[in-house]
């Protein structure tokens, strides 16, 4: 039987466990990313709902989400926003704040780097519980932007990130699952 | 006359006076990056040479080289690599110390992101003093891959960064020059 892109994908990530902390299994998305093969079909399965559709703009979420980010802007042909941790962007910005495990950070977007009524796909390498996708979707809301969508190569599902991005009124598509977290 | 690349890019990078501090002149590539039209000039220009060839990654210096990196490794059909600064990267890793204007960084790549004899197109938004770009490009060659080119869309050639990666025997191509700094 034919490998599906998820089994392929599946086989490309490596997990890392306790870490960043005892316990935890990290899913490692460099070993995806160094293989030709894989990167380029989860950056095609990623998008192919929209493949075709005019989308302006693809935002990425620093740092990881920039890599994808990028090719999946180049894939549909669009611009590509950054998202970035406060403090980075050298414009003026328009910031929002969102929970962390232990206490709060904040995330900028410049001021004019979407304009409203654009189309904007939403990407990231991973969701987990959704706190970093949900600010990021409600900063370019308040801009005025249409999220088409927020994608993602891992969910981890159990974390119930996907159910705070669709109750924003933007559907999440994910590639892989890990169950378990 | 046809605009060409250069004069198009150039209408598109944003000048910022006196940021990060009184007297520098930032050269802000996020308005070239979310012109979809700029974007996407700039990442086939920047590797037209190397159209057909095979590449075996990108490697992108972190952050803003990640968003190039991504649509340029997509470009080329290759893996991408990221090269991160200390501590970020989850797997065993090599370093290299740096210079910066006021003390010492380190920057790290994981250890078996590349195989010796591999082509690797080394990436980032911008070479200034060329610092970061010479560490990461002598961090590939310590791991044995054959760094085919360094590139970069923004050059301020005043600054002497050029020659710095030609000395380690690898070409550089730029876009956009910005002289007088």
């Amino acid at each position: 039987m034919a490998e599906t892109v998820s089994d392929e994908l599946l086989a490309a990530i490596r997990t890392i466990p306790d870490y960043p902390k005892k316990g935890i299994l990290f899913r490692d998305i460099t070993t995806l990313l160094g293989n030709a093969r894989a990167f380029r079909r989860a950056v095609d399965a990623l998008v192919q709902p929209w493949a075709g559709s005019k989308i302006d703009q693809v935002a990425g979420i620093e740092a990881r989400g920039f890599i994808l980010g990028g090719a999946v802007a180049h894939q549909l042909s669009a611009g590509f926003v950054p998202i970035r941790k406060k403090g980075k962007l050298p414009h003026e910005t328009v910031r929002i704040a969102y929970s962390l495990e232990y206490g709060l950070d904040e995330m900028e977007i410049h001021k004019d780097a979407v304009k409203p009524g654009e189309k904007v796909i939403l990407v990231d390498d991973l969701i987990a519980t959704g706190g970093t996708a949900e600010a990021a979707t409600k900063l370019l809301q308040q801009m005025g932007a249409e999220v088409v969508a927020a994608c993602f190569i891992i969910d981890l599902p159990d974390l119930g990130g996907r159910a705070r991005i669709e109750a924003l009124d933007v559907p999440v598509r994910t590639l892989v699952d890990f169950p378990g977290h």
